[in-house]
């Protein structure tokens, strides 16, 4: 995607947020690493404290990798400091997504990670979704934790201690699926949990699911970027 | 209905599932069983990974019965299989849908059948909604187990451990419409279950209610067929 | 309202039945008495298995008051001979909604009455929703049901045991708002029961509160008739 | 804004209630302080009983800060002497919304306050969300229990033992967000209690929260007037 389609695609995943109940008011953002010719890489961004509906396209804002604004007259999201983080230490990270989806965020205010009984949670997340642990908005301590969990781990998606969702992607759109996903299987596994005790699946199931998901499900490279071709 | 209008009403079926806050993302298909002159039967599904809202008619696939695309550029659902096996071994089945809609598989997480305490469930299931072992995804397994259990079962409704929802009817839309009450009986029952210890139907009161829905309810052969004349 | 405008009326009612989330697929209905010039009183009913989206003024079923069809080319509801019973019965009413809402009928499949924790339902409800016994569907054993618990209640609504909603009003606008109020208090008394134990409400309090919306609010006739002015 | 435009974003603000799942039926009201050359401060707010969807601009009634009518047909909120009494002894106050949202009502029932578990509520609320004591709709009773508690307190949000929430705001916009805000981490915070015992957040964070949110995020003025530039 060029810059101009990469602003439209970010419009899009914004709005497909309150869409899926993974956002009150303006909380949530959605960013995309953009290469540029000649000058490393840079970010879109939300701006902050802006609501859904009245995003455009135009809206985004560039910042370089160290937060910096480049382009746009709003400020950028007060947690552009994290995206900046994870991009500059996850290099095959394309899209970043920060909710606070109600079902995950109760997981994480219990500073649980979200258990494995379901066979969709395998195949997207390759087993439970961590938790890391507590750090404080507004620097680098919460891009820190996602990066220390996340790197090498199967699950694009972490839960932050009291606080709420990251999820990472080659592509924004990958990483916008899997903050749904996330918060469809943290609903499940909570109403499981009301019921009883949920049966867990065995090691050597959940490695097989996550492995034919992987490898097979959808369309060629579907998985991979998110795109349902 | 022609080939054509079964690929529509397929589409408008599909629309139903994230109407009925039954589906995530791409999750969830819908199958039906053509028959073609001279060519025993086909089968009409959902092609993988694509999300509904970019589905269209022509979108769907057509397989023969061993899961064989015979046309469409898209790959078929990953549930192909269980879809097939099941048409194969209940010749009376004519559509299928699967979903992972959250209260039904929350008690599917628990391997737990969902328990009759609602005369609504007594009139569409004529009792609890059955529980599947465990199966992997991919094969004949899961279609196995489906048809085990449903075999001569009241229930056009089946959830498997672990996974999800199956439902069977004479045509899409009557699986569709068990899928639709599946989830919500699910519901309400998981509620009851939250508020104490519901009581139960008496078995006669259960038989008595079945009885009727099947044979008094509705506009002529509409429940049969899950249309609404 | 004339005949016309009373079929238009009721279309509109049982488009709030979705749009509320009171129902599922074709179950839930609305009914008005019909006052005819000389021939007594007849009742305008949803029809037996139709959905909502498919539902037109003109589809509604004209019966007379044991049940019977006088005009229309489709069958009445199911619950039609209960309906036809409570109007014989409770001469005060114009309307009556039935539906299996789910946070009402969690309370129902236990077979405990609706308590009253919230000024909302002192307002609407004058104290606890009541639950009715068990009985079967089709003949008039639930509209007898209603009829005893109701009659003289202050509350325009009941649950019946395993089952659902009934609700009453001047006008079927009227029992429209008792409905979509009382799966509301019923929900708000679910949560509430969830986090401990609900504090209750002075008996003295909740005749001041039920006496002052029932002579005060809204404009002039509204509560009444359910009309918004 | 002047009169006008203050109630075209009245009429704006009220059917976010409904939006964002504030509200059942006509229940719940946003208002806004009016100043008026040389005539003291009046009051816009919604005129009683009327449904959401029917309401206009012209809709809104005019009242002194004694609650009595001085432009408009339709008598005024039955809770208009409590967002006149907030007024009068609140004078940073211009906007009020009051809900009966379900998660929030239901700590309310118990009488407790909501517990601070989420950083999303440190930087909203700066802590709790309090509960006040319990009082009878229609005087002033709950207007001088909600002056009591939100005076010089950080949240812009109180819970009313039984009965509902009131935010307040610079501007009406600003205690609409504080509202939904208040649902949203009512109902996480319920969740997360199901699942276990949340962990606290440490007081010297909830304060750090609440500093960086109240004088760095969003656009320059943006969470004082709950406007998004």
């Amino acid at each position: 995607m060029n810059h101009a389609e990469l602003r439209r695609e970010l419009h899009t995943l914004h709005l497909e947020l309150p869409k899926n109940a993974l956002v009150a008011w303006t909380s949530g953002n959605v960013s995309a690493r953009v290469s540029v010719d000649g000058m490393g890489d840079h970010m879109l961004i939300k701006p902050s404290g802006v609501t859904f509906e009245d995003l455009l396209p135009e809206s985004m804002v560039l910042t370089d990798m160290n937060a910096q604004v480049l382009e746009g007259d709003l400020s950028p999201s007060s947690d552009t400091a994290t995206h900046a983080y994870i991009y500059r230490h996850l290099p095959e990270v394309g899209g970043i997504v920060h909710t606070h989806s109600p079902y995950a965020t109760a997981w994480a205010a219990n500073a649980r990670e979200i258990p494995c009984f379901l066979t969709a949670m395998a195949d997207e997340f390759g087993g439970p979704i961590p938790c890391g642990n507590f750090a404080l908005i507004g620097g680098e301590q919460i891009g820190a934790e996602v990066v220390r969990v996340l790197r090498g781990h199967r699950s694009p998606a972490i839960i932050l201690q009291n606080h709420g969702v990251f999820t990472i992607g080659k592509t924004p759109r990958a990483a916008l699926k899997a903050a749904v996903m996330a918060e469809d299987v943290a609903r499940t596994a909570f109403l499981a949990m009301q019921l009883g005790t949920p049966v867990p699946i065995a090691q050597a199931d959940i490695d097989s699911l996550y492995d034919r998901y992987t490898n097979v499900y959808g369309q060629q490279q579907a998985t991979s970027t998110g795109e349902a071709p």
